[in-house]
């Protein structure tokens, strides 16, 4: 069941990078939703490589054409079909991975789940590439979202250590997250953005690659969605949060700092406003029990720095049992930094998820 | 779905704070395995209050009562049902939160997802007593996991600021989790207890709580166990561990500090070892692309402060929508730091999911 | 996941024939819904034995605890579960089955499954008196289908060969279901009813046992309930069904006789009556694509003669490989007919599923 | 969740008769397992209208494109996916079925359920043409099958009311099943065959279709495959079955014919054969509490007539209110018995459920 996720929005996503195409099937969204297939497309741009001038050249201009659950621009209730047709790859870059699994990928334990019987050409199904079908997905399910009036949005919190000012928890509004899921590299502060292209480019200058921090928001999301235990937001996005490569870590609100905090400095007061109940502060980043407060939804996603590198590192040999270890140098184009092109992604799945629990179903 | 959870060993947790009962069925389970209950009590007792001089001094003597799915001590293949009675309860503590939502609990936000009709004695079906269920159920599938030769066990990596000594990711061995998953307050350096304990009772002598961090380990664990995209180790893992309550955040491997790292300082080199494949040092957490490499599985979850606090804090009256916001002091019992009592939460939330990932099935 | 079902609303039965206790737990109730228990107890004990002449005198008098889930009579909207003691069982009568597996029950596929480590005492968990907490589940969900309009009733369409006469599929009413779901022996011709107890008292007398048909119908459905290909009205229904011990058929209208008929025969004419678009006659039971029509909803199920006979039969000794044949006599108490008990069962079954399929949901 | 099924091996199906694609997603297929196109082309010609001289004349030629999960002719463990194009559609037949239902179609409840929005040119999702992608999926679960010693193999067991000789339930044999499942008009009797054909062309010639029952079996199944309750064989086989349009009806072993029978007359008893248990006789179908025996696994599927018969039948207008009843006459080249071309949908459903509980899986 790997690759299928969700309860009432059923979404199953294939592919592997130098297949012959990837993409996704998304059952059970609601019928006749007029889908603007030209947003769909700047979505999956901004997550394109060779958008943003940090990332690598190549540009995959990917298209997905759409084989069902679609007619005149809205959605017939049947599965919405896609496929992106894999081209301009290059596969005698990683001809030589086959025996020598990279450091940080998925390479090895590819390699023991499906006993050697995987595509490993640019990692499979484990490739990063797999995540434009994700994009697709969650672009469709924004756009019936936004008619709801739940809106998402995300920055680059930090890369390379370097931070950006944060969402405000309270005042985190519609037109700064449309603002900035336009994109290609939202900051908050603009003078952040300056310091993590020079981290960034300084990385690649040396073979090298940063990681960083995508800080997501959802506004506009009614409190009682949600349930408790199993089911609450923050397991079904961490759900699927976590299937996107490179992620690390998940939390909401507070989240690790929440550790060091006392009760009292955490708890957010209620307060009734306009006949409204919210809370004054937003240390819960939305979520109480696992059901929504009507605040904002608040979550950090954490992603290891690029495996992709030039530099010289270690490996075994899988043909050659005989020696512990040899030199391995990843050649190929790679971003430096994946944050960038991350964001378009986490916004995606926490898309997809919101969707799925709005959405009345039979 | 809320209260269930799995996909092979199916667990459906049921009950209410101040119900006749609390309980889980957990389907799937291989047959034949026999089960120490002796060993399941000691488990359940490290979560029960006031085991340690930290905690609430309540005492609530937890025995379940296995109703099916046992035979002369050993599973039968059929659901395994057990129920725990509740006693010792005192409802008068929490009648007046009915109408007054408890900053940092899901009384708020439970009342509008059920349309007030929840039972809200005790955070019903939200309270952390719903976590006893879930170490009878950790309790159970750890003995058939230790018979594969999986071991897991957990520390207080944090509490309140204070840092305890962390795993070291390669040598963490069954031994020292063995010891670990006995005590009621574990650490690794000894030092860090004391501090820990200092900073819980000044937060109980000024009427506040603190929070803290669980690490958790798996050794044991072949390579090649888990998925690619949503069916990852680590997506199973926190599917299930946010539905533990006060839990914000969850991170593998180097977590969050990977988003500082670059590629060279993150990616793990592998080596043969006696003719096995490992990493020479475990960034990774044991987890490549969603599967195991073969090495200790290590993941940190944030708990954030007891919201329960004697202080006095600000909240609406829901039966009085004139006044925007009145005081309100929760009276009642409760641990300033409930770190010590979700260490074998964690590590039964831990077995459930290992176990379901490791079990052959039909 | 053997005995857990659902989508929308959760059900997981646990327990053996002769364990401790047996039960049930229902995740994703609508939350306060009253439920009258007096009302679930009749429906219980239409199931019970010894409740028509035509049953076995044994008397469980079940009553289910309910654990959780319900607070002053309304569902809270956490999962509702309870538990029915076993008592009154007689093990001895069972004793010699370990070795001998009973034909036409699960005793040896049971023993196969399990690797022998299954429950053999009366069955385990593949006793027909796990229908009694299905019952409880169903006799919950009907009364909140009530509300909505919809009513669900049953009758012995057929025993041992003798047939009452079918339901009117266009003009079957709610008054004819309620009344038919309060009876023990429930047939639309009372002389039909007077033949059949013939048939079942001659199987008696001659220490065999009869076969069965029961007719079930919905009425009260709204139009466009249901989904295409697998998540049909008919695919939901079959999915529990089979679950009944003895089910070897489900059809649904006209049924395999609509096999013989031609398209002209076949096909309902629509028509506009009121308003409201209806077929003119109903050979399609209700439902088209999976999705109900808003005609009465009509099933049948078959089922086989009770397996457990007092007549001589042949099987193997498990215990003694060398001899290939053996002769068995099953002792115990025994309906000669299951039918007259197994209609409540039906229609719980029918109660869950329809009303996973008409709860909205989160 | 509509038209995604499964535990282990999970299938997404999409498309809409008239769309640009159809397809089909398989998850959790065992990885390096070879699987030959041309056989899975035989599988998917039985299907294709116009093989059969008793079938619509119109050919579609479908050939699958894989786009994922197969390298160099074996599977690769990652989710496998295929698509098949439309083309040869006559939009224009179905123009004027927009407004008036036709009688026997989901046009009427496809059009409630998803408010006008479907796709319902040629029955859009409902379309038997979807069952294409059904028969690829399945034709490669059957060849993993294969290699376990499972064969799958179906006969008309009756068309308009002319019964073939079914299979004998205890001899019937891998060669029989093998040779029928090659066949584009599969009869045990080739007597059968004649009359039905017969029937058939007399349905075509007066405008009208008929139905007809298939009868499916398969062995080489081990003892001790399935569970009970909900995961029994037959609750499995049903709950994919009923996808199939126009099925009405689902029975194992005896079936509805088991309900007439005495209990002594039905049950099986069991025997030792070289060394091995076994039943003298197969009334029970393979199946006993939802587990397999060892023995033929037999069950028997009811189709009704082909719903589309060019005579005139009956229906509403949905844009004219005011009218009660209007003519309508479906033109378009229709199968007057869809059974022959049903057999291969059967054998790959039934195939897809076998590989599912056969299935090892992490």
């Amino acid at each position: 069941m790997a690759s299928t996720w969700g309860n009432h929005i059923k979404l199953s996503i294939f592919g592997e990078s130098h297949g012959p195409a990837i993409g996704a099937v998304l059952d059970g969204l609601p019928a006749g939703e007029a889908i603007d297939l030209e947003e769909v497309l700047l979505q999956m741009k901004r997550r394109a490589p060779g958008q943003d001038r940090s990332s690598t050249p190549r540009r995959e201009g990917d298209v997905p054409r759409i084989l069902s659950g679609m007619l005149e621009g809205h959605t017939t209730g049947a599965p919405l079909a896609a496929v992106i047709e894999n081209h301009n790859t290059r596969s005698g870059d990683y001809a030589n991975l086959l025996a020598k699994p990279r450091p940080g990928h998925a390479d090895f334990t590819g390699n023991v789940r499906y006993h050697g019987a995987n595509d490993p050409r640019g990692g499979g199904h484990f490739s990063g590439r797999l995540t434009a079908p994700l994009v697709f997905a969650g672009a469709v399910c924004r756009q019936i979202l936004a008619r709801k009036g739940i809106v998402i949005g995300s920055h680059a919190y930090a890369i390379a250590g370097v931070a950006d000012a944060p969402f405000d928890p309270v005042t985190v509004s519609k037109e700064q997250l449309c603002d900035l899921s336009k994109r290609s590299f939202p900051v908050i502060n603009p003078k952040a953005e300056d310091k993590m292209r020079v981290e960034i480019e300084r990385a690649r200058l040396s073979c090298d690659s940063v990681g960083g921090i995508v800080e997501c928001a959802a506004v506009g999301l009614p409190a009682g969605i949600g349930s408790p235990m199993f089911d609450g937001v923050e397991n079904r996005l961490a759900s699927i949060l976590f299937g996107i490569p490179a992620v690390r870590g998940v939390e909401f609100g507070a989240g690790f700092a929440a550790a060091s905090l006392r009760g009292s400095e955490h708890n957010d007061a209620f307060v009734r406003e306009n006949g409204q109940v919210r809370t004054v502060t937003n240390r819960h980043g939305g979520v109480l029990g696992g059901i929504t407060s009507g605040m904002p939804l608040l979550f950090r996603v954490a992603f290891k720095p690029t495996p992709s590198i030039s530099k010289e590192q270690a490996t075994v040999d899988l043909q050659n049992p005989e020696v512990p270890q040899v030199p391995l140098t990843v050649v190929g184009r790679h971003d430096p930094c994946i944050v960038p092109r991350a964001l378009p992604v986490v916004e995606a799945a926490a898309a997809i998820v919101l969707l799925d629990l709005t959405t009345d179903c039979q």
